[in-house]
């Protein structure tokens, strides 16, 4: 856990925070810390601070925060379209979405996802919350990404997404991950203030008919390298490559 | 399974090979082949090839392989110095490796890593050996990476890696990751027909003597961008990164 999340019904007011659960486990067993002692903290959805332990019971640790201070948003913001996988895939996607600052997921039906899927409990947010969290506090960010789930592939890209452009001022960058294609992000012109769009196939890819429709909707087709990579490798990959593409020349 | 693997003991000889394992299950069940139909295989550590259907019985599978072709070997060649993490991670790390073509794996002892971990069954090449497979099978490669594990972090960098180094007649670009950098790869020379070590921490990072003897031992230090990323995404995003990298433009 390299940042504490604090929620909402956390709070005692006046900047004060009651922590049970396993946060007040790994402050005081894994950080081995004591009344008096600080730690950072991020307030879901807010900013990021200091966290001084002002009471420490059996089961619960006390806090006050100070020194609030926003995170900058990540650039460029960053949206991700994914076929939907099995619940086990989805969780990890979940936590690397929130790791790496993803801000809006669209779970999207896609030809070789399997309709059972839809079923899982996961896909409410009382249960795909937590990975989403977790993934924050090993992240060290607090915007919790913004979770949507559609069962209808091209009504998602013919009506849903044009809703979304118009509803925003900047026109994203639209890509969809394919290993058929050699073009790499390093050829693809990507606004660095702006906003981008990453489509990630199900295991065994996209079929034909859905390219075209992706690319009809102003998806471009790029390659993440020369293997064929899990639903939530391809994720990491896509959000790495770009980190590497919008880094700051420091050498 | 994008890849079927046959390893030298599935061998009838002649070219001829049997499964009785899930393999034999992914054939009939999942890709639902029949007697006389074809799939891809590779042989480990050697070619891919096509194998045609001779039998199916209740439990097992024979196949003629024809059509041998040698895979190209990735390039640059890259080995991974990774601090051992816990043996659930490992395990990931282990498959990642193979899916993406890592040619030796060398798991070293670091200030943060539990010495407990190396009691881990998961350490004997016949536990780890299946994750590789799976690995390679993902990946599409046949090259089963080696896996070297040191228990003492000076040795590995003082003796280990310099004995390596004079047994090649190249000199690889020695690169550790290090959240505290602004260094990232675009900054780095790579020689892309050439060798390259990426060495990844372990979970909270090296401490400043590892840091040192690292770059006593010629490595840079470099970043993989704004997050604190866990051990296995680390692993996905160095190789993903130097894959956009030494990418052919194709734009």
């Amino acid at each position: 856990m390299n940042l504490i999340i604090l929620k909402d019904n956390d709070s005692l007011g006046q900047n004060r925070y009651r922590l049970e659960d396993h946060r007040a486990e790994h402050v005081t067993s894994v950080l081995k810390l004591q009344v008096g002692d600080s730690f950072q903290v991020g307030l879901l959805n807010g900013p990021k601070g200091i966290a001084t332990i002002e009471e420490i019971s059996a089961k619960s640790l006390t806090v006050r925060v100070e020194k609030l201070e926003e995170i900058p948003p990540p650039k460029p913001v960053v949206d991700l379209v994914c076929a939907l996988p099995r619940p086990q895939t989805v969780k990890k996607v979940l936590f690397i979405s929130a790791m790496m600052g993803v801000r809006s997921l669209y779970f999207i039906r896609a030809n070789r996802v399997e309709k059972s899927y839809y079923q899982s409990p996961l896909l409410e947010p009382k249960n795909y919350t937590p990975h989403l969290i977790e993934g924050l506090s090993q992240g060290k960010l607090t915007r919790l990404p913004e979770v949507f789930i559609y069962d209808r592939f091209k009504v998602f890209f013919e009506n849903v997404l044009p809703e979304l452009e118009k509803s925003s001022n900047t026109t994203p960058v639209k890509l969809a991950a394919d290993p058929e294609t050699k073009i790499s992000l390093a050829d693809v012109k990507i606004n660095e203030s702006g906003r981008l769009i990453f489509a990630i196939g199900p295991e065994g890819g996209w079929v034909p008919f859905e390219i075209e429709m992706m690319e009809g909707a102003g998806f471009q087709r790029f390659t993440l390298g020369r293997w064929i990579l899990r639903v939530e490798h391809a994720v990491t990959a896509a959000l790495s490559q770009l980190e590497l593409l919008c880094s700051d020349t420091g050498g």
